[in-house]
Parts: structure tokens; C-alpha cells; sequence
């Protein structure tokens, strides 16, 4: 007899297959039309498994979020990996032994230092293997990167030019985050306009220094619903897709229905009293990303919607009705409730596994790679 | 060669072992000298190691959340475990093996469901054994627990007195997690004395129907500081004080210097035009708990008060200057930095080793248990 998502311990993290399937599907069907080479991230879910959706099985040409996140994935028969995280001389030997095992590893240089780094351990790589860099390039989310309209972008490309034996340049990458900031969609289309027009800027300035470089960009919002002009880009890089969630759902990245993973909780206790049904769900199984922003409604409870999470300890959820009084004699104890993380990334990385199921059947078990 | 704390890649979670033997060894003495059981909490590490400091190597009388860590302390070698959560009937088989496994397993039962779960399911136990009772007593904090003045806690009495062959009552249970929620120390007096009288007049109540009941308290900031009234109670079951943090400094819990774990992280890049460093710690190593309420200031960087952490993402960290400009020289990439965390029981949870050193030398690696 096959387990049901009723048998299942909780809380427990849920993931839809059908849903994710989609989700993959629809991505690649995207970057098909806009005729972008797809290069998705993992760090959402960190699994074997949704890599292999992400990639229609080929299990080439993944961007990944940690160390840990691209041994796992060479280990496993990856390859064409990113490792899209700025790189320090503490990680050099483990990005040496991945260059050296992978067809295709890249680092990604987020300025000068992280060059230098990579020209002072070149002599350590075999005589066929080199440095594959993808540039990091800040335009306007100012977190990391070379600033796409500074100097040091410049220094950097005659510096990888004069050491081409040591020194590729793969591609100019943009991570647009500050499209989490925007609130409309003509903000979210202005916002990907200018990126596209400043990095065409940057491709310009290069040119003259006889630079021909392609560029990429990432963040579920903008590869969601992409514009024209990305036909310009070489990869769009997204992760969020795979499972999204409630925020990109806010975003309009996505419809509800799309949100392919939950948290499955259960009702453990009532307080009439004070109008309130306790759930095995805290902050521990659900996380709190997106509490700040959204104090009142970080998530949603699926199909209850005049119920509300207010408040979360490590192990218990205190549910509140938003409207009027609460009968917990509808929400018995024991009652299953499903809840629609904030920002799955979160949620996900809380959970040692997650159960898969196709509708009420649970499938199978994931397990993501943790650690950095 | 032994590895030293700069051989580590970050971001890790450090833990100095002198540190948690010396916050062990006070709490044991704290309750020698007040003649309280001590039934630790192991919540906030999970592991074995820092468990058997916290019972002195006796491996008896613990108090756990999960049922996870139940059966993992149960695996172990440990007995006399208080699982110190509501009891409902998706956990009562696992919980009857335990009860089967372990000399001394005591189930919380929060009302008069968990109750009738127990009762159902009783004639499953073996001969000689019976359910050990743990009643969660709510004396003004409000999560779960039967209401200290309720009709309720009357009814479970009788009930267990009516089945004493298969129940048996062992203490009353109080987590006094309203301690959290006070500003001063003559606030957390009172709420102490305040709990206690409740207690003591639940104590009365119970008399009258014939039970002479004991009972114990939680929480580190009331623990850590206790009153010459906690002499009346049976157990204290605290759990933050292996590690502390942040917030129990600032309740005044303890000194900045026995906070014994930290987040260890390196600068990977600068924004000189934005005043920031960059650091390889976003919420993915350091977590959000506090940061709602002390969007500012959540975090201390050790030995480093004019820094603040502004802002985190999945692995990215940004750090400012409180006061005055940031020269980014004196911070270069690569150096390290250590962060204290604000709830070290939701930073710990994000790491699947802790990296445990005695000054300099890392000299174990210790991993806790996860999952429910």
C-alpha cells in the first residue's frame, strides 16, 4: 500500500511533482521561444532530482549557490556547473579540483581581488584546463560585482585578455535581485529594460577593447515573465521556479496554483480563550523570511482564507481567524493544515527531506545537500 | 597539525567548548545550590556531545521538542526523557516505543485530547509499564497547556487518578516563555513570583482532590537568574543557556563573554561607493529569528561595535558603519569575522555540524540531530 500524505509525520515539507514538472517544463519552453540558453539555479531545492527536471535530464549547465551545492552535483554525473558566488582564495583548491574533474566549471568574479586570486593559483591547473570566468556585473542591485559602467570592469577584461591561456571569459552575469524590490509590473518591465540597456552599454565598451561578450541574467520574476528585448540575453539563470511560492505569487510571477511545495502541518491544541488553534508548525519547519516585510501575512494557510499564521515559537504556530471568532471545533485536533511559505528558498533549506507526492500519494523522499 | 579556526570554510558555526562546559557546569550548580532537579533542554543543540555536558555525563533526565530527538537521545544511551511537547495521536506509536524502549519516557500532555489519546491507546502498552505524565500547565504565557485556574487540569486529575495502573502523574509542566516578553529585571521577579504562586495555588486545588503533585519551571532568563521562591519547585528544564546569545544578554541572562557560539564568516567583496562590506553570511547561516524586532541591531560582530549587519540575503551579507564611513581597508577580502547570533536555537538549526574549538584549535565536529 502506498503512504498518503495523512500518514506522514509532521510538519513535513511537500513537494508537488506535477506541479514542479510544470514549473520546469514551462521555464524551458520559455528560454525554447526566446531562443536563451537555460542554465538553472539550484539553490532553491538543492536535489538531485529537481536538477534533472531543471536540465529535461540532460544534467548540464546548472548555476549553483555553494561549494557544497557544485561537489554534490559533480559527484552525482553534473556537469557545465556555475558556481555563482563570488570567488575568495578560501575556496580555490576545492574550484581547482572541480575544474579539474568537471568538462565545464566556472567561477564567478565579482571584482579585482577575485581575479588576482584566480591568476595567483593558475599555475596550479593542468596544462588543457583554465580558469572558465563568468564576470559578475552590478547593474543597480548593488550587492556584489564589477559596476557595469566603472573601471575596474575594464582593468579586468585587458587583465583576462593578457593571461588567455590561463583566463577564459565565459560570459557577463547579472543577478537583477532588485527585481524583488519593484511592486508593478511596468516597474518589473522598466527595471528589465534598463538592465538589458546598461549591460548593452557594457558590451559596447567592451567591444572596443575587443571584447565580444555574451551575458546572462537570473531572479524567478524576470525569467518568469520575461520581455522582448531578452532575446539579446545568452542564459537566463532562474531558481525560484522550481518550487515558487508566496511571494512570487505576489509578484505575479506565478498563479497560486503553480506553488509546488508546502508545509504540512497539524492542529495540536486549542485556546478557546483567546481565540487561537496551535499547530506543529514553527519557525523551525517554516522559517521567517518575509515576517519582517509582511508581519500579519507572510504566508498563506491553502484554502483557508480567514485563517492567518500570527505567530511562530521554534516548534508551535499559533492560528488566528482574520474575521470574527474562531470555532476550534471546525479545526480539530489532528486536523491537517497545509501552509504556503513566503519564500520557499527559506523553507526548503529547513528540511533534511522533502516528501514527494502525486496528489495524496507520497512518492518519494528528496534529499537536498546542506552546508556551504 | 591541528586545524585552527582559520583553516575552516565559511560560513560555519562555531561553538567554544570551554564556554559551554563552564554555562553546564553554573546551571548544575545554580540547582545544587537550590536543591532542583535539573532536566535539561536539549533544543538548542541537538547533539550528544553537548548533552552529556548538561547532565554530567550521567545521561539521565533530559527534556526534548522533537520526537526526532526522542529516539536519537533514546539510540544513544540516554534516559528519562521528558518529551516536552503536546502529545496527540499522529506521535503515540512512536512515543509508545519509546515507552516500551527507554527505563523512564515521559509523554506532556497540553488538554484533555492528549489525554484521551493516551487512555485509547493504553491498552497497547506492555504489562509493567505505564503512560508518565507530564501535565503542560499554561500559568499566563498563553501557547498550549491546561489553564492553571481552568476546570480542565481538574477533570485530567481525576481522570489519571481513575486510571493509575496506566497513567501515572509525575509533575506539572510550565515553560514560562512570557519571561521573553519582559524589559527589566523586576518584571522577570515578578513573573516569576507570580508564576509560582499560581503553581502553588494549582498545587491546593490538586490537594483537594487528593494529589500531592510537584512541579518544575523552563526558560533560561528565569533559570539563569532565579528567586529564592524557585526553592518550592521540583525541576528546572532550561535549554538556551548551553550556548546563549544575543537576546538572553540583553535580558540579562548573561555576560557578552558566555555566549559560547558564533557564526564565523569572511569578507568576499566591497561596495566602498555604498559604505559596505560584504560578507559569506546571509540568513541561510545566521537565520531571522529577532530580526523583526531589532531590524537594526539583531547581531553583535564580535569585537567590532561601530559594525552593524544590515541586511541579508540566501548567502550574502552586508555590513555597515554605525557611525562614520566604512574604510574598506581596514576590512580587506578574506579576513574573518564573527558574528554572535541573536536566537543561537534558530542559528544552530541552520547547520548540519557545529565546528567545536578551544581557543584557536578546532578539536571535534559535533552533529546534531534534525527533522521531527
Amino acid at each position: 500500500m502506498s503512504t498518503k500524505l495523512s500518514d506522514l509525520h509532521t510538519p513535513c515539507f511537500l513537494v508537488d511533482l506535477q506541479k514542479v514538472q510544470q514549473n520546469c517544463d514551462h521555464m524551458i519552453e520559455t528560454c525554447r521561444k526566446l531562443n536563451i540558453k537555460l542554465r538553472p539555479h539550484t539553490k532553491t531545492h538543492k536535489t538531485i532530482e529537481a536538477a534533472i527536471l531543471q536540465t529535461k535530464g540532460s544534467k548540464r549547465c546548472i548555476a549553483v549557490s555553494t561549494l557544497a551545492e557544485a561537489e554534490f552535483y559533480a559527484e552525482n554525473g553534473f556537469d557545465d556547473i556555475l558556481l555563482a558566488y563570488p570567488i575568495t582564495a578560501d575556496k580555490i583548491n576545492r574550484c581547482l579540483a572541480l575544474t579539474i574533474k568537471l568538462q565545464k566549471f566556472h567561477v564567478m568574479v565579482s571584482g579585482l581581488e577575485g581575479l588576482e586570486c584566480l591568476e595567483t593559483h593558475a599555475q596550479f591547473l593542468p596544462k588543457e584546463k583554465f580558469w572558465s570566468l563568468f564576470l559578475d556585473i552590478d547593474v543597480g542591485y548593488g550587492r556584489t560585482g564589477f559596476l557595469w559602467d566603472g573601471g575596474d570592469i575594464l582593468d579586468a577584461a585587458v587583465r583576462v585578455n593578457n593571461n588567455s591561456l590561463q583566463l577564459r571569459l565565459e560570459q557577463l552575469y547579472v543577478h537583477c535581485g532588485n527585481s524583488y524590490g519593484v511592486k508593478t509590473s511596468s516597474e518589473r518591465i522598466k527595471l528589465q529594460e534598463t538592465n538589458i540597456h546598461r549591460l548593452q552599454q557594457l558590451q559596447k565598451r567592451l567591444m572596443n577593447y575587443g571584447f565580444n561578450c555574451t551575458y546572462g541574467v537570473g531572479s524567478t520574476p524576470t525569467c518568469s515573465l520575461p520581455i522582448e528585448d531578452n532575446k539579446v540575453l545568452a542564459e537566463f539563470h532562474p531558481g525560484n521556479y522550481v518550487f515558487y511560492d508566496y511571494m512570487q505569487h505576489l509578484f505575479g510571477s506565478c498563479r497560486e496554483s503553480n506553488i509546488a511545495c508546502r508545509v504540512m502541518t497539524r492542529v495540536i491544541a486549542h485556546k478557546p480563550e483567546k481565540n487561537i488553534i496551535v499547530v506543529d508548525c514553527g519557525w523551525m519547519a517554516l522559517g521567517l523570511d518575509g515576517k519582517m516585510e509582511r508581519p500579519l501575512d507572510f504566508c498563506l494557510i491553502q484554502g483557508e482564507n480567514n485563517l492567518r499564521l500570527l505567530d511562530m515559537t521554534q516548534e508551535i504556530g499559533k492560528i488566528v481567524a482574520k474575521e470574527g471568532e474562531l470555532d476550534c471545533r471546525l479545526y480539530p485536533v489532528g486536523m491537517i493544515l497545509y501552509i504556503i511559505p513566503f519564500h520557499s528558498c527559506c523553507t526548503s533549506s529547513l528540511h533534511a527531506e522533502y516528501q514527494i507526492h502525486n496528489g495524496d500519494d507520497v512518492v518519494a523522499t528528496w534529499k537536498p545537500v546542506r552546508g556551504w
